[in-house]
């Protein structure tokens, strides 16, 4: 990565904060504050409507940097954060507030919206992912691993799919509809969330999109409660389980 | 408990033994070498066929000994360990031979099985958590948790049921037939494992089971794999669940 991407640098309590475009997607490289050595990276995908400071990635991006010396990386999903939002999105979250206000069902209107965002994000990942890693911190051969749940894991199924670079993943809460032929292409490990009493996603959704995997080591996790109830110990349970397999000793209780 | 009820003490890194009986049930305590505050208490059911100190038993009590300051207690369940085997017991495992020999479902077999043996343990048990109770080490409003897969859940659940003072429980590993009504009289905090490709338990019955808890905190943990692929990290899990609960800080990483 040409040093001149970073477009401001800023640091608290231990993790150095950059942000960075890679050819025009704004994105954020969280690092920790000491250390020249490689350490792993994490690429993190927002959820939808979101965008990539928002505080469940940086609270995420502190487990990774400052509890394990990772490296996590976040951009902007088309139409998020930064970046503009395209006439087809324009109508896209229109049409999905109109359905949440009526109390109808999301799935037939974000998955096509999330699988048109993932088709658009892949490449934009993989630009990415090729940009940090000429980073020496991060360098060409170091283990990457994502992490992304609800419009993270629309993109991710296929970013990982496509990647090889990316050796584990924690995904949940999405459909299965447009990913599950996806999915079977997956055989890394991967962590799998879900809620189980969930009123957006079904139950029996959520079930077959973890069942299609076709990683040898997969789990789920399912906790009882609604879409928005999912229990903060699932952030620490994903970052355990991306230490585990990306190959960091544990640097603080967990 | 009285102190004549302990009938041999050792001690190793950091952990000690103590063998006792009570009402002729033969038991291990297991406790931190250092420290007189009162500690949490967590009672273990082993698993079918196993003893109080089958190596996973004595492994998972280091994890919660010297990992987080607890005692741990088995006891023999009926028929197992160095208790003795009635003639049901011998005909109900001989027949669980022949079903396994035969690949047939063992479902029919095991579930009246382990019913009957439930029936004897939970009193059996809950004259052991009065007993241990005595201890000053432990005391009588001490937190108190479960944890027991198998065998472990059959009996676990209607003593989680019928016991006030224990208030979280790790489960997993069962049939819904004989626990399903049980379950959902179960309101404390409850983690649940189960295998995914589990040849012996179906799916379905699995989910049924967690499913069944009316516990408004409850997570279910599936990973890939058969009955006997249960990985070890979810013994750690475990431990970090009943650690939340009962309420001791962590002492060591995980």
């Amino acid at each position: 990565m040409h040093s001149q991407r970073f477009t401001a640098e800023s640091s608290s309590d231990g993790m150095v904060e950059r942000d960075f475009t890679v050819g025009g997607v704004p994105g954020v490289l969280w690092s920790p504050a000491s250390g020249t050595e490689p350490a792993p990276l994490v690429l993190m995908g927002h959820g939808g409507g979101h965008h990539k400071k928002h505080p469940a990635m940086a609270g995420r991006a502190r487990l990774l940097v400052t509890g394990r010396g990772f490296h996590v990386a976040v951009i902007d999903a088309p139409g998020h954060g930064d970046r503009p939002r395209s006439a087809q999105d324009e109508r896209d979250v229109a049409e999905l507030r109109r359905a949440q206000a009526a109390g109808a069902p999301e799935g037939p209107i974000v998955v096509p919206y999330n699988a048109r965002l993932a088709e658009l994000a892949v490449p934009e990942w993989q630009a990415t992912l090729d940009a940090l890693q000429e980073l020496p911190e991060i360098g060409a051969d170091g283990p990457v691993g994502y992490f992304g749940i609800g419009l993270g894991t629309a993109i991710g199924v296929p970013l990982v799919a496509a990647e090889p670079r990316i050796t584990a993943a924690a995904f949940g809460m999405n459909w299965p509809d447009a990913l599950f032929e996806t999915a079977k292409r997956i055989t890394v490990p991967i962590e799998f969330a879900m809620q189980w009493d969930d009123e957006r996603i079904p139950r029996e959704a959520a079930l077959a999109l973890f069942d299609a995997f076709a990683s040898t080591e997969k789990t789920l996790h399912a906790n009882a409660g609604k879409h928005f109830d999912m229990p903060r110990f699932e952030a620490d349970s994903a970052v355990r389980f991306l230490a585990r397999h990306l190959g960091r000793p544990v640097t603080s209780p967990a």
